[in-house]
């Protein structure tokens, strides 16, 4: 599991950061990546990194401002052109189904693979054994999600010396322990499964905010979660700007993530006034509040290790 | 006026071309640019480049396919918050006011200057003193329009030598003169103005055609023209493939160019099939039916200056 940025800059694209979209790659826990907003030129930075389209898996849009959404209909059309034909799920406000279905129509795209679309409302808006995802509205001017992706806890380690000790060989029974059940051998031995697996590996919880104001959506979405990712678009000083134009500061994100028990906080959709040099010094800002806090950058990977929320 | 190249390719962007847009720097003529086709990332190559996009004044699409216009409502929107205020017309084929009052609309984007859209039917579709733009159908599958833009010719230059001879002085009767008018002089002379100015300057015709099939509608657009830029999706040896999907080769593109009694063929829109290599092989194969061809690369400046249809 990692998160990918491929557009961190605010509004409108400059040579330093592209608008936003952010992919949170799964490809070991599912194959698949998911994909966050696709500001227009998504495709065109997709292109410089290893992502493939077609593993896209699900795109979830967090409002429908245009530098969080103009890319979108490109995607979709490459992605076919492209050679993907496995279904894609769209989540996002309500409004969306409508700008796909004409942008598409009106250009004549004929998708080669099944596109769902899902206008989101507030609550889980998606769950399966591995994953879940929830919505929550943020403030923005505009509805605008963000969304907590929680990955549930995995079995636990097998304690395969123990488990050797009692005589069991690796093969078939392994397995059954591993997954829970208890298992009789020859002898008349009870294997309890629950005495040779490991307490349950804590999945990872990943929060991707939409543009907002500061607020307890946020902070709710945001709660124990592995990495929180928050919008900065303004220096700490200029929360009158942020509030005016329906933004946060550094110092905003910061104390979210803090109240929030976060682990790590991401700081992305930074305003083309800052220069890198003074990108750095917006990281700055949010640490002295909340010590684990990074700046996004175009391409920047972050890896999220299950050890992150599995001490030992 | 000169013709910078923004985007070369075809159907999907590539690292080596983006796809369509091509500026017409009218910046001398009439201090503006008008684009043509505006497909995604187009605003994101103008970054690239010395153009200010509060200085697009007229944005003609030829056809509605996603690669000539998914990069269109960032571009307008991008204008607006970079303090463009003078009015923009964009021209294009019918479906095109839904799709930007949509994509506008749905992300809240107020522009802050008048966009006027017109939908085009064949014809001339603009006109003032200096220019005329008229627009014909070709064969795309989908609506796609050429357009031609002529330059109105330009009053001829001033003898001055001649003039000076008579013994007019330089000042408001230069201008006069210049102007067409006849001046009698303090002496009672009469000064002709057709005696003392060199025959009419010739307007330049640049003629811009969207994706084609070859047609007698290419040919017509493009009678006379200083230059055509062609669409040449194909090698010579693809007419099959170009006719299956309603493009062009580059035979085709020179033939018609040939027709036409063109000056100049711009090759353009060129499948990411062929790398640059290749390319240099493309321009070749239309150089031995049309020898005034050339291959357009993203910001590549062909400049059109009035020495091409006014030779000594
Ligand atoms: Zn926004
Ligand atoms: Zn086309």
């Amino acid at each position: 599991m990692e998160l990918q940025f491929l557009g961190t800059g605010a509004g409108i694209p400059a040579k330093l950061r592209n608008v936003t979209s952010i992919a949170l790659k799964l490809l070991e826990e599912r194959g698949s990546i998911w994909l966050f907003d696709a500001g227009e030129g998504t495709q065109h930075q997709i292109l410089h990194t290893s992502i493939k389209p077609k593993r896209i898996e699900k795109i979830f849009i967090t409002h429908l401002h245009g530098d969080h959404l103009y890319g979108l209909p490109g995607l979709l059309a490459s992605r076919s052109f492209q050679g993907g034909e496995a279904q894609v799920t769209l989540y996002g406000p309500k409004g969306i189904k409508e700008y796909i279905e004409i942008s598409l129509s009106i250009s004549q795209t004929y998708l080669k693979y099944d596109l769902h679309i899902e206008e989101v409302t507030e609550g889980t808006i998606f769950e399966d054994d591995a994953f879940k995802v929830e919505a929550l509205m943020l403030e923005h001017g505009i509805v605008s999600y963000g969304y907590r992706i929680t990955e549930k806890d995995l079995p636990g380690k097998l304690l395969v010396d123990k488990l050797q000790q009692t005589g069991v060989k690796p093969g078939p029974e392994f397995k059954k322990i591993k997954n829970g059940e208890d298992v009789i051998l020859e002898d008349g031995t009870l294997i309890q499964s629950s005495d040779f697996v490991g307490p349950p590996i804590k999945g990872r919880i990943v929060t991707i905010l939409g543009d907002t104001k500061e607020c307890e959506a946020a902070i709710k979405l945001a709660e124990n979660t592995t990495v929180l990712v928050h919008e900065a678009t303004f220096a700490g000083g200029e929360s009158a700007l942020a509030k005016e134009y329906f933004h946060s500061t550094t110092i905003q994100a910061a104390n979210t993530a803090k109240k929030a028990k976060a682990e790590q906080l991401i700081l992305t959709h930074i305003s083309a006034r800052y220069d890198s040099l003074q990108g750095n010094q917006l990281v700055e800002e949010a640490k002295e509040i909340f010590m684990e806090s990074y700046l996004a950058e175009d391409f920047k990977v972050f890896p999220i290790p299950l050890s992150l929320v599995n001490r030992e």
